[in-house]
């Protein structure tokens, strides 16, 4: 069955965090230097980030956005690993990096592309500021953006998934999850939505452990947003 | 001071929905044969939306969307004026001719050329799920929806403006509110919000008796939104 609607995972499989976060924690070094490489500070700033989202999918915590969490993190990293944040202005200015990623090279022309027949819609665990600013920063937008501010809670809980299609008047089945992550589809197959695994195999640096492969039978395994397209003609 | 985004209403200022209320009535009329014009029925139905919303403004009506006020109102209508809704399948459609309002002439080039500059965003009274899909059926996007299900509650009620900001994580002078409606130009100001008027003389019709000049000095008046691209330059 096509999908009238594809959900797309934003970290990671619409843009690359890694490079983007490195990229700015080293500016940041120029005018606080760290004993530490960029890449070891980034990979422990997103080691947080699950953890960090827990208290609000077991509903231990009030849903707060990333940009609060994503501070708090960056301050624990940097208590930990003894770096200097510098002055509020700075920190503010990291924080935000987060709203500045680049995509990874085939996401604008897929998007635009794949819009022609479906609407297009981001599902990310950020909030609409930061998802926004994410699409303008690249030239690109989307059709809607859903994801954490509209659903109230983070990515696997099943409410991230079945609210986002309410709000599009649409059943679970006619939606399809994009996302370069198992878990993230495997989550979205429980609410009944279709699924599509977008290989991104350097995610998380040139050794990734894992997503490298599908680890289950997805609707669609593209190795890039651009492939999708056709891929889904495919499943008429 | 140029804004950093723009907030449009939607029903008047980009899409025509007199017009489209007009076609999709005239179509259930043939199943349905009705002693009413489809412009008094259209009319009519329009007149009851403004009404249907205060309780939700005041707090006395919990949030609820469009698709529900138009369906209370439509039957509303139908029993005063003597027409009928039919079965339920083609009362539906009906109610969702809201979701499929053709734009102005101008406003897809002029979005699309707009969004170059600028964070375009929706703030209108519809949901998330009616704005997407008038975007889809006209084929151009938003870089972000807002509107009554972000905000939840009506415009012109202050919330609808200060929230729609803060979403945006912006400041209200960092935004600017376009609309063919002074009454919504008057209370986006009220916030601290910039403003631009865009005639859309025939919107209630060819003998329109408001909104046909600005009621006070807004930042821009247009012609048309292709038309608000140079007035923002002249903002300089």
């Amino acid at each position: 069955m096509i999908p009238k609607a594809l959900l797309f995972d934003v970290f990671g499989t619409v843009v690359d965090w890694r490079s983007g976060i490195i990229r700015d924690l080293r500016v940041h070094f120029q005018t606080y230097p760290s004993k530490h490489e960029p890449e070891i500070v980034a990979d422990a700033w997103r080691a947080r980030y699950e953890p960090s989202m827990e208290p609000i999918r077991d509903g231990s915590r009030d849903y707060v956005d990333l940009d609060v969490l994503h501070s708090e993190n960056l301050m624990t990293v940097a208590e930990e690993l003894g770096f200097d944040l510098g002055v509020e202005e700075h920190q503010r200015w990291l924080i935000m990096a987060w709203h500045r990623l680049p995509c990874w090279s085939d996401s604008v022309a897929g998007i635009e592309r794949l819009k022609n027949r479906f609407i297009c819609a981001s599902q990310s665990n950020g909030h609409l500021a930061l998802t926004v600013n994410l699409a303008k920063y690249n030239q690109f937008s989307w059709d809607i953006i859903l994801g954490s501010e509209i659903v109230r809670t983070y990515k696997p809980a099943p409410e991230a998934y079945t609210r986002a299609c309410k709000a599009l008047c649409l059943e679970p089945a006619e939606c399809m999850m994009v996302a370069a992550h198992n878990s993230d589809l495997t989550a979205a197959r429980a609410q009944g939505l279709q699924t599509a695994f977008v290989r991104r195999p350097t995610e998380y640096g040139p050794d990734q452990p894992f997503d490298l492969e599908p680890s289950d039978n997805w609707e669609i395994v593209a190795e890039s947003i651009s492939d999708l397209n056709e891929a889904l003609d495919d499943l008429r």
